[in-house]
């Protein structure tokens, strides 16, 4: 794949700066860019590689034009524009069409033509593959399981019965899609278990991590909407909904019925607790615990500083006299009000 | 599968208020059942949803009888009741008894007649399945493991060689067990490993969640007793033992060699120090950190409220100096104290 | 296998108190040891097992001799030398070598003769594999993925297109490695997906546990220098990179970009934000948030301690008032020096 700088200007509405003749056929840093390359600047605290690179062109935004040695290829957002180009130069790895034959199909299934489908793979009964899907090797898709358009599943995922997938959904190796529920009644000091015949529901462009877990519903679906984007190991409880272009990035877990709204950005390590509303545009940032749902948008901590372990040690057994640190403030600052009171009664005898 | 009210009472111990004749099929929430469905009320929250349900009969308590419109099997805990008749209403898809082409058996291996064994399951020598195991596709068990009646492995479980396993234990997909415990020893710098030589013992009527890892002992075995429910993503170090009936919910890590009690319940996103002894009856809350035995029954936490970003940095900033705030309110207090005394010496001269 | 006392002391550098003829087979913790079982003892606490083991010989520091009533083997560092006699007793579960016939094998694949590979296991094209590496049932490698010398991966581990490890690296079950990262542009409110050209490179001896994933990087590649250790679900975000010898205890998430110096101990639960340096010769105490660079060797830590659920309540709600506490506390100072000042000025008149 190359393609001149003339004809990415064109097909991303970017504008050319130098020679639009320019050839680039990959992407790469400003500082490991060599010729044949195409770079970005998106963080201006780079800008001083700039001058040093050995980028092709570099994709930046006016302002940084001044600064830059080679063809630029000006966007009013850079990294987007790089995202496309990178896209474009470094398409996903294709997989030959066809049905290894080392995989097993179960009856009934209905693929497309051009689907491809990997060493060892097992598909139940009824499962039903659109145009363009890749099923990675060692992949086990439950009876009746249904992946939209274009979806590419890497090596050693599971998909159980019944759960229904969108277009263009990637997902990574190890995750599992639609195992049963944590759920348990307690009869007398032993946990019953409850059936969870509900599902799960992924929209469109949905990306899930490797190892990320999402467990079907109880009663009633687990909904992960258009464009959510799950990094590794998260874990998603039966019954949440995660709203439309909502990221969620690793080692973070939901816990059961808990809706989560459109375009949040969750951090890393985060936990929610179950049953909570959080509306949309809501930002958490990383290890915070969610414990109570989120009614205005915003962004939400929780968490103490790291220290070094002496002076952690230190706070660490204050705060359990925090509340008794907090009623005797409150009290000195009685018995001063009124000694000043008094003074000031004294006084004015 | 369908069933009358007058059966399910029978057999569940409940009591029919309404037409024991009447055919239910399917469990559904009180929202969204119809006809042939059997709903439940066990939240007293959701009491509203009696009167407009469309479900043909509902689970409930004697004191919800009042506000309830169609017909009623009473029971004196709805949830218990509920989590027996949707296990029978939705069993567990049944596989049908006997080895896929594709599976490999190695040598010695004694399997009861009538076990499930899926497409590219792979077993090791001396492994032994009793009657009703399920191996799902993709599992692989190593040399020697053992799996006790009614067994389920859902596809792409790891089970390594030696572990012994009870009655009706269900592991769920990408499961790790009896991998090798987390232990080195230091020589100048150098991690030197340590032979991880024992097992894991696990103990009849167990759930092992998606993608949830035990590691087996280093010297003697990691112990999982009768009853125990592990949610997804939960790690359990070398040399655990966790007590009959304990319930761990996702994300929790529990590390090398800690005890935990019977009939404790675990929060999710909870870590665990190692060689802690934790009592029975014990419950933490999510993401709490216990760093120490817990020696008396009850519930614990730890953690600080999550608050919006801003109120967050104030406080965070002062976590750091809490120790020293501590002090200068010692301090306040002290002079505060000498001040008064002089004061009422000065008044009583 | 079986030894003398007198071999493992020439062979480690140890020395023998009592019959250097003695043979020993198998490890044992002072407990449980039987004849022929060697022990050790590395923790003073367990000192007193010394006077009661059976087992017939102890590896122990000079310093315990008095009190072990068997042989002793005198080390200076007995657990150290404990798993250098473990290893050699318990050596890790030999494979034939040999390609299950159930393997799928791509083109240009150069396998050294006394490979071992298991059943299901599938390779791409051009994947290198060098001697003595073992590959384990449903693993599946990528495209040119190279493994060095003495490499070994347990079941169902997925090794994705580029990989480079070292060797004698061992890969525990449901591990991912060279997963894409997570990383999107956002346009309008929709995530683009950057494409992750980068590779994950591994060192020799290094570790990795069960379900742990290392993401390729986006630009450049994710690193794993020589001798790390890697616990199992530790999630390594795109172009970290992990100094020699670093240790990583289970659920550890460290997110993108970061650097972590050499010898360093991260505890388990830990989260590490993006983007941060850490230099060598830090250790972070388990659960702790490190949201900056560390500049400076030394332990750290964060996080609140856990309490009986009552106290945590009332101290969990000052910790949104600590910023308050902290200027009420400042200025009932600030008015006591001035009461106190004009005390002074008015006993001075």
């Amino acid at each position: 794949m190359e393609i001149t700088l003339g004809e990415l200007a064109a097909r991303f509405g970017a504008e050319v700066h130098g020679d639009a003749n320019c050839v680039v056929r990959r992407v790469a840093s400003l500082e490991r860019a060599q010729e044949g390359d195409i770079s970005f600047l998106s963080n201006p605290r780079f800008r001083r590689h700039l001058t040093s690179t050995h980028a092709s062109a570099v994709i930046l935004d006016r302002e940084m034009l001044a600064d830059c040695v080679v063809n630029a290829l000006i966007s009013r957002d850079p990294y987007v524009t790089y995202a496309h180009v990178a896209s474009l130069l470094h398409p996903p790895l294709a997989m030959e069409a066809g049905i290894h034959a080392s995989a097993v199909i179960g009856e009934h299934c209905i693929l497309a033509d051009d689907v491809a489908i990997a060493a060892h793979a097992t598909l139940g009964r009824g499962v039903r593959l659109a145009r363009g899907v890749i099923i990675g090797a060692g992949c086990v898709l439950g009876d009746g399981v249904e992946i939209g358009e274009g979806g590419r599943l890497a090596p050693n995922v599971t998909v159980h019965a019944g759960v229904r997938i969108g277009q263009r959904v990637i997902i990574h190796s190890g995750a599992v899609i639609g195992g049963e529920g944590f759920g348990f009644a307690n009869e007398r000091g032993v946990w019953i278990k409850i059936a969870q015949i509900g599902s799960v529901i992924i929209g469109d462009d949905v990306d899930i991590g490797s190892n990320t877990t999402i467990d079907r519903g109880a009663l009633g679906d687990t909904v992960i909407e258009d464009g959510v984007k799950l990094d590794n190991q998260v874990q998603i409880a039966h019954n949440v909904k995660i709203g439309a272009h909502t990221a969620i990035a690793g080692c973070t877990g939901v816990a059961g019925s808990t809706s989560i709204g459109e375009r949040c950005a969750i951090g890393g390590g985060v936990g929610i607790s179950g049953h909570l509303e959080i509306v949309d545009d809501v930002q958490v940032t990383g290890t915070t615990f969610v414990s109570q749902s989120i009614r205005e948008k915003g962004v939400y901590s929780s968490g103490t500083p790291f220290e070094p372990v002496a002076a952690w040690r230190r706070n660490f057994v204050r705060m359990r006299q925090l509340d008794d640190m907090a009623k005797r403030l409150h009290e000195l600052e009685q018995e001063f009000g009124r000694m000043r009171a008094q003074r000031e009664q004294g006084q004015n005898k």
